[in-house]
């Protein structure tokens, strides 16, 4: 060859989907504290016996051979965990997968995705990423779901993807099922509920699966079933519906690690039972506690985390963290200028975190004991 | 409410892209032979000690904890083991999640994907499922890359996505340099370059990544690196356009089973080495062999498999399958009519493989013996 073609690096840029190139980039600085009430995760770990188990199969099967072409196992355990059929069953790495095969199945004809905000980041993330027509619905200025709102836009934007979290993160809201059939009564297209939170409150849905069958719901091993770790999100639809969705779906997209210890959890899932009663009861006295000082809102919560508002947000995340107690700022999201998120940890964590929060607003108290 | 609203399934159903509706479902019907030579795996697995001390840390690492949101450190090990940086490097479940990741980059602008058939078939999965514009260019009638059509296409869809698989799935042809730099002079999009097999021949493109910043080059830990099972898979190009296929990548990807693995492998790559060896070994004994056999073509393979036609097709796989050895059924595939494909076995597999085939040929040499 006579000359070197080469291509410079704003051409390569100038290729990529205006969508993708207007994102925001997410990152997230790596903070750690000793105690961790940041990501809404179960603060209880498996059973070392349990993971013993499933560490022996780890080191038996062959890492060099591909895992099923459909863990189908794993999906007939999961289905008798949440008594529905298989066929209703499609699996994938961590809910966040499960979305986007979603988006995959039904942007062409949804184009618009209707999203109630504030919520779970990730949908917007897909939605605008992929350069699907955004709806955005407000919360209340009480942070609940706006079911007339809802359904305006439902109405307004016929075949539309619609999705609502419930319980919604970060919030701790929910629809109930009067307003989620109220909403089913006039949306026409898919609606997407994502219950990653339902183990801890909130109206669950599934039984609605057989009425409707546009609708599908999204759920996840990372809070209730404390295996953030493993990723292994799931989904329950129409069979036909969820037939249609495994053709897009990339396949071998669940590796025999996460495959086989969520096997094992499901086996042992009684043991969740515990740590689930344990994070409900908690999340009350601590919402009790919250209540009674100084903040500006405390907001109920069906999930395993609690909204609070105060002025002095940035002084008392700064405070927890000298008390080495790491959690949420959420106060760039949509209505929630001045929001901190607690994340449920053990009694502990939870009595460590209240102590602080007592220190920050009395701050003689520790000195004065 | 007085009435109740149903969703029936058709209504439900008209909902999903047309693009996913008419993808034929991607069935695989699992086979079980004790000789397995039908996913171009790597037959040998790890090393016993190596995957105890992983599973040592998949005890203590709590599962409830969420993965690293980048997996830092292992993409600094993939980088410094293939030399690069790590600003050029992207980690995925598989090498078909990163496929999916730069369709949801490039899609919009891109419109047009050339694929050369017959190749890998997630590729068409992908970009039929998203309803992308399929342009196909044929191998040559003896199963090579036919540049100059590849070139015709590539100024025929300006702009248009173009994915190469070298060495390809399932023949074995490659690029080689001056193929590539030759197809790199005319096409303005960007060069997907799927070199999952390059452990096992043909020519390393990396070098072409800082001159050319519309090459991506795909990579895997499913092949050479004998890890099938842990699904992981890695892209690298330009860091600026790395960082713009990032934004659209899923947080928390990569869970920490498969984050772990990956870095233990990499500490320990040098155990690969002697199975890759053995792998070229075996394919060449194994290809001067197969030519000796009255197949109607034997097809020459830079990867850890080889092709061949024979009108005997089906009963020489059912053959196969009663000496107890699966291998692929291929021959669905554009221009592959009649064709299976051999993955490379270890030597006693492989010698299985010839003894069977023999017998196949000369019925009565077994009973000779």
């Amino acid at each position: 060859m006579a000359t070197t073609v080469k291509t410079p690096v704003d051409e390569a840029l100038a290729l990529i989907n205006e969508s993708v190139r207007t994102l925001k980039a997410y990152h997230l600085t790596p903070e750690i504290c000793g105690v961790k009430l940041n990501q809404n995760e179960n603060p209880c770990d498996w059973d070392k016996g349990v993971k013993e188990r499933a560490a022996a199969f780890f080191v038996e099967r062959p890492w060099n051979r591909y895992p099923d072409f459909v863990p189908d196992a794993l999906k007939s355990r999961l289905a008798a965990h949440i008594g529905v059929t298989p066929e209703s069953v499609i699996v994938g790495n961590g809910s966040n997968e499960m979305l986007l095969v979603l988006m995959l199945s039904f942007a062409a004809k949804a184009k618009s995705v209707i999203i109630c905000s504030p919520t779970f980041s990730v949908y917007r993330l897909l939605r605008d990423g992929m350069g699907m027509r955004p709806v955005d619905v407000s919360l209340t200025n009480d942070l609940r779901y706006d079911i007339p709102a809802v359904k305006k836009a439902a109405a307004d934007n016929p075949g539309a993807m619609l999705i609502i979290c419930s319980p919604n993160n970060p919030v701790g809201n929910t629809v109930d099922e009067s307003g989620l059939r109220d909403i089913l009564s006039v949306h026409t297209g898919v609606c997407v509920l994502d219950q990653a939170y339902v183990e801890f409150g909130g109206f669950n849905a599934l039984g609605l699966i057989n009425e409707h069958k546009n609708l599908i719901i999204a759920r996840t091993f990372s809070k209730a079933m404390a295996a953030a770790g493993i990723r292994l999100g799931y989904m329950v639809g129409a069979p036909d519906v969820i037939a249609e969705i495994n053709k897009i779906k990339l396949p071998y997209n669940i590796n025999f690690f996460t495959e086989h210890a969520a096997s094992t959890i499901l086996d042992n899932v009684s043991m969740t039972q515990k740590s689930i009663e344990m994070i409900i009861g908690e999340r009350e006295r601590l919402y009790d506690y919250l209540k009674a000082l100084p903040f500006d809102n405390v907001y109920p919560s069906a999930a395993n985390f609690v909204l609070i508002r105060t002025k002095d947000k940035q002084k008392l995340f700064d405070h927890l963290k000298k008390c080495d107690i790491l959690v949420r700022d959420v106060s760039s999201y949509r209505l929630l200028e001045n929001c901190l998120r607690f994340s449920i940890g053990t009694p502990e964590e939870n009595t460590l975190l209240l102590e602080s929060l007592k220190s920050f607003f009395e701050p003689g108290l520790r000195r004065q004991k």
